[in-house]
């Protein structure tokens, strides 16, 4: 193992930091720091929060950091931004505001953005996530901006995924993209100190009432909590514990964890071969095989065919030029 | 040659329908076939007709069918039934009470139904239309319900898309899905003895008008029809030549056709890579590499890696055992 990896390991916030940084551009040594890392992660339970804009989340994200830091738990608090490499400015500023030194080893935050890749959020979310996970840090907060299909690729790389919305949310729940209110594991109304959160509550758990479950399935909590003053947030944090003390005694978790890695290779499957084919970056679809399609010399089968019996060796020449 | 390609290349029409069955059916021999007969496709010019259920799409199908047959052309039509497995039968009844002959040999007509399967509506068409350009139809017709995604597919195998209204539906117009209007190389308005009709075209002309397009390139053409009584069609049919002889011209008709060769291989490549890595059919993720997954002793990485290197052998197996 590199001195990075070692370090990570040992809890290095610096390392980490730089780990993350290197994983998103690509590095290779960082990829090879990351798989090595691996078999190290797993331990981690990962919590996702998403909601629309103004919901309260990062204010939220912080007091969770601070209950699970009273608990005892090395929080690291990850703000996913498709939009904009956002600097995190926001969340450190909460984190000062709430009393936590900025020097304290248990905690770490950081921003991602979530560039518009093949391979989407989860492709960002992913890695970042073991390197925590592999330096210790046993509570992983992932923030989200709910906007499109993000929520959903969040969900499907964290444990347990809280739903974020504030009082007189209750029809814009109603609206909300096809998938997205099924993925909420624990629903939170945010600033319930408004009028209002009480019936935003009950709405919520109608609708809740609604969906279809398995008879033995507990349905997701309903919390109401206020992120500007903290309260709620204890109780916020004893049901996300509930949902993954639950899952774990049930085997649900595990499912789960499974059915994402499946699902994470067979993605990178996907991504893999369309980087190799794709024209960019002087592919195989390039020169005398368009030649041949423009003169119908050569079928697409017959090229499709062709090109997935040239991944693997493809491969191995990237091997060795690299 | 085997004997059914061959007599697929003489034009026999059962033949033709047999083959397309079998090509539908994934039948190997079939699919050999289909290759053997590749080169002798790209002579027929492929039209794509797509609208609403109701605006008289089959009827149009048939009076532009025999339209064509007067000019001298030989024709097939391809009805594409997303939802259902389709008889035809409504077709077949139009041709007849066109006056066809079910005997003409210069005619050919036929429904396929889209199973909703990897790879979508032109992984179903494309290869018929092939057969039926090798076997010497020179005016393919392919008629779609217009759900969805689906216009946006036929559009990929088509060389003119006609897109289909009637008189009143400006306003369903505006609504249609991001990138169906666009889709439209020529535009018809039906039933054009309702009342409406010139409102409905000038409101086709404004939405046209506001379309981004290249300063030299012509604006689709907006014709008035009455497929029932063949008002119309006629113009319909020269609108439609015009449009195939300006891109031929243009070189735009031959770049359409190798994007969308171009994208069919893609889609093959990552159909065939789907294929040949998904569980069902006893795929490589299952057993072993899943234990792995679950104890994390591979990564998704690493065993997206091996399953990508792996691919080329699979394929040699797969080829030894048919």
């Amino acid at each position: 193992m590199t001195g990075l990896a070692d370090r990570v390991r040992q809890g290095d916030g610096r390392a980490v930091a730089r780990l993350i940084s290197e994983v998103e551009r690509g590095a290779p040594e960082a990829l090879a720091d990351l798989e090595r890392l691996y078999r190290h992660s797993g331990n981690a339970r990962v919590i996702g929060l998403t909601g629309p804009p103004g919901a309260g989340k990062s204010t939220l994200v912080g007091r969770l950091m601070a209950e699970y830091r009273s608990r005892g738990h090395r929080v690291a608090v990850l703000a996913v931004d498709p939009s904009s490499r956002k600097t995190g400015g926001a969340l450190l500023g909460d984190r000062v505001r709430m009393g936590q030194s900025a020097d304290d080893v248990d905690t770490f935050v950081r921003s991602l953005a979530s560039h518009a890749e093949l391979g989407g959020l989860s492709a960002v979310v992913r890695p970042a996530i073991r390197v925590l996970d592999a330096a210790g840090y046993d509570r992983i907060l992932i923030e989200t901006v709910g906007v499109g299909q993000n929520e959903v690729a969040v969900a499907d790389a964290v444990d347990c995924t809280l739903l974020v919305s504030i009082p007189g949310a209750g029809d814009g729940l109603q609206t909300l993209k096809a998938g997205v209110f099924e993925i909420g594991d624990v629903h939170v109304v945010n600033k319930a100190d408004r009028e209002g959160a009480d019936k935003t509550r009950r709405e919520i758990r109608a609708m809740l009432g609604r969906l279809p479950r398995d008879a033995d399935a507990e349905r997701p909590a309903v919390v109401l909590t206020c992120a500007e003053t903290g309260e709620g947030v204890a109780e916020l944090a004893d049901a996300v514990e509930r949902h993954l003390a639950l899952g774990q005694a049930s085997g649900a978790l595990e499912q789960r964890r499974l059915d994402q890695l499946r699902q994470e290779t067979v993605d990178l499957v996907v991504l893999t071969v369309m980087r190799r084919v794709l024209p960019q970056g002087g592919g195989a679809l390039t020169g005398r095989a368009l030649a041949d399609l423009a003169t119908r010399g050569r079928s697409p089968a017959a090229l499709a065919e062709e090109l997935v019996n040239s991944l693997a060796m493809g491969h191995t020449q990237e091997r060795r030029e690299a």
